[in-house]
């Protein structure tokens, strides 16, 4: 009986961890230095906040939990018979694990409204379940990263936001292009070639440039039912090419007929103008093409990508006018963005970046010799922890090579000795394990020399 | 429609958030300064994981996750028709939440045996999920924090962990009384008035002195089938006062015919020995009443109570000597501790112990007056920003009042205005929101004056 865990979930073990902690560590102090404030949500939601949020697709992907006790208790028994599952989950379950942070962060807001100061910007870093056929990089449990802000149309959030981005990606030393859109554009254009009831088809054939080629997507937008004719008025939309104000003037040009993609590029060269004038260490291109998670922006549509990794989106976001219409409080609006943390965990192992430090690391192990060799040890011990150094004694006075072979494993930097000769002198014999240096010093003279290598 | 969450779940809101990273972060930092490794374990375990791991009414606590897709696929429609909710529940379900962190710990362990190195010490802090009945201060989902080490059967280990107790709420500035006891102590008891197979019966009658007192304490082992003679043995033991040392003493004498119960003696003088040499700031006291986790425990108990307010243990653990051997890794001794998130946050809450100064606290808010001058402001705010003070600005030009009172609301200590004047000047105007004081100044002296006040 082999154990194992759920298959699409995971154990982080100790190196993983402060791999992931220095990722979410970094995103936490940028969206904290931003002014976000974070909230927590129960991992469960009752099934009525989430069924129906995230399309058919989404609701079957929701981890459901079954009722406490006798749950089948009170269910019709024709019901039983008929062994139809979608009908009878209504019955046997009334909570889901959360699929996202943005329905929670919605439900959050209608049900504290009268305690939140709005605007409100939150961030949340929990992780969210989805019952999805496991995959290469797709987990059926994984964190999600999300900072929002809510009771603002103003364009200032979505310039923060992107600094935001930008500093913690700088922080993180990962070289990125932030790709820029806006709904309003693309509303535009399905009104510029008379088909404004296709825009989700459109922006599904448009979204997929990158991967064929403007011919299949032109092919593909005939069979959606575009005339011929509307598909070479968008054309020249998709060649856009030059630098960002060179495509803000071609895109006004083309979309000179329509109000809404008018003031898609209005808004668009605004944000451009605002994050360029603060300075952005991203190189950041207008995408038209750029249409994720449609069915909900309705302004500002944001996607970051690595520039020396070949790997999916590994941050996004957007504005969104409707967030908890749903929820029965309508018309506010806001604009988030969602790191993704498992695509950065792979980025940074890719290019090698993580820092060599964990500050959270031990730095010292403390040889065993028995008991009154131990005891001395601990106090010594005690005064190093006390100057903030992470260190721990071996508990058993095992052979030397096992108590040095475990330090080595570990990656432990230094290795303190306390026998005889040291206990009456009250000092350890301190052992460098890169250099293979040692000494003989007093506890604060220990202090010094690890402090000084970290 | 309300939108609302589940029964015994909880949303955390920025100050309950700040309050809770607080406590996270002081434990974090001392398991890590004690030499803990941290890991996470997903959610969801396999039920086969969960089951019978925590006896009957566990197994009935745990919640339980419908299988995805068509879950009565190939049911037996016998079975559905018999409508048994228990016999079901195999058929329908293979995953549950995760109930506490001692068997994820366990199951990893024997799942990753082959990459870790024993002793192997580690921390984990995440939630955990009870299908229990909610109560005031009983929750369905709540985090446990735990550390362990397992692979050696030294008292150090219990000694540090005594240690990391104290080093915890010393820095908590929680004061408190660490209770000590030994599962040999209470097997010697049994031993010794003739009825070791009254083990359970004797510690959880013992287990209620605290509350029920010494009479109707003896009152219940008689109904539980001890002898009025063995009564008479046990209850000097109950009796026990003084010095640690004395209770030690006198411990030893009245366990003078059983080897186990002078082995848990020595046990318990070796650990008091221990942690006192090295210098406590908890009071540390024997208490042979002390039985919790019995049927788990096989060493040292440990206890922690709050001095200063009247709540139930804040941090507990102990030895176990088989924690693996029902996954199949027999004969690893453990010990660990655990401590308890909300308790500790009631306690903190009750004493007002929080730090005032929240480092993760926005510390200034730019006013807006309009494009130009959001503009500058953004401008200052990135250098205060680059200076490590977080920070923000009101998105929309609202009215100076509304502004204003949003910093109050929010407690953000600063507040800067860029007008004309400021523009002109490079300058902005800081209000210090607690005094009134406001002057102009540059950024780097905004800077000088906010850090000067954090």
């Amino acid at each position: 009986m082999k154990p194992s865990i759920p298959k699409g979930t995971r154990d982080f073990g100790p190196v993983e961890m402060a791999r992931r902690n220095y990722i979410f560590s970094t995103i936490r102090q940028v969206f904290a230095l931003f002014g976000y404030s974070q909230i927590e949500t129960p991992a469960m939601e009752n099934l009525s906040t989430l069924m129906g949020k995230y399309g058919e697709e989404g609701d079957k992907l929701l981890f459901k939990i079954l009722n406490s006790g006798d749950f089948l208790r009170g269910v019709d028994p024709a019901m039983l018979a008929d062994a139809d599952s979608v009908k009878l989950i209504s019955k046997i379950s009334e909570k889901g694990l959360r699929y996202d942070l943005t329905v929670p962060f919605a439900r959050f807001v209608v049900q504290h409204r009268n305690e939140l100061q709005m605007p409100f910007k939150r961030f949340q870093i929990q992780p969210v379940w989805r019952a999805d056929r496991p995959q290469k990089g797709r987990y059926r449990e994984f964190y999600q990263c999300d900072a929002d802000v809510v009771g603002s149309d103003s364009l200032i959030n979505e310039i923060e936001l992107i600094q935001l981005i930008d500093e913690v990606f700088a922080r993180l030393r990962i070289a990125t292009i932030i790709k820029l859109n806006n709904r309003k554009v693309l509303s535009g254009i399905a009104e510029l070639v008379g088909a404004p009831e296709k825009l989700i088809d459109i922006t599904v054939a448009i979204d997929k440039i990158d991967k064929i080629g403007i011919e299949k997507v032109s092919e593909e937008l005939l069979e959606r039912g575009l005339s011929q004719e509307a598909i070479s008025a968008i054309r020249p939309i998709l060649e856009i090419s030059g630098s960002t104000e060179e495509r803000l003037a071609k895109l006004e040009e083309v979309l000179s007929g329509s109000e809404t993609g008018l003031l898609g590029v209005k808004e668009l060269r605004e944000v451009v103008t605002g994050i360029e004038s603060l300075g952005m260490r991203a190189s950041v291109e207008i995408d038209v093409s750029l249409a994720r998670g449609l069915n909900y922006y309705t302004g500002t549509i944001i996607e970051v990508k690595a520039r020396d990794v070949a790997i999916g989106s590994i941050t996004g976001g957007g504005r969104y006018d409707n967030l908890t219409g749903v929820f029965g409080m309508p018309g506010l609006s806001g604009v988030g963005i969602s790191f993704g943390a498992d695509r950065i965990y792979d980025v940074l192992n890719a290019l090698d970046l993580y820092p060599a430090d964990d500050a959270f690391a031990t730095r010292v192990m403390f040889v065993n010799f028995g008991p009154a060799e131990a005891a001395a040890s601990m106090k010594m011990l005690k005064a190093l922890r006390e100057a903030g150094i992470s260190g721990e004694i071996y508990p058993d006075s095992a052979k030397m090579k096992k108590q040095m072979g475990r330090a080595d494993a570990l990656g432990i930097p230094f290795v303190a000795i306390v026998g005889e000769t040291e206990m009456a002198q009250g000092k350890m014999t301190l052992k460098n394990m890169h250099t293979g240096e040692q000494s003989l010093l007093t506890p604060s003279e220990a202090i010094a020399a690890i402090l000084g290598h970290s």
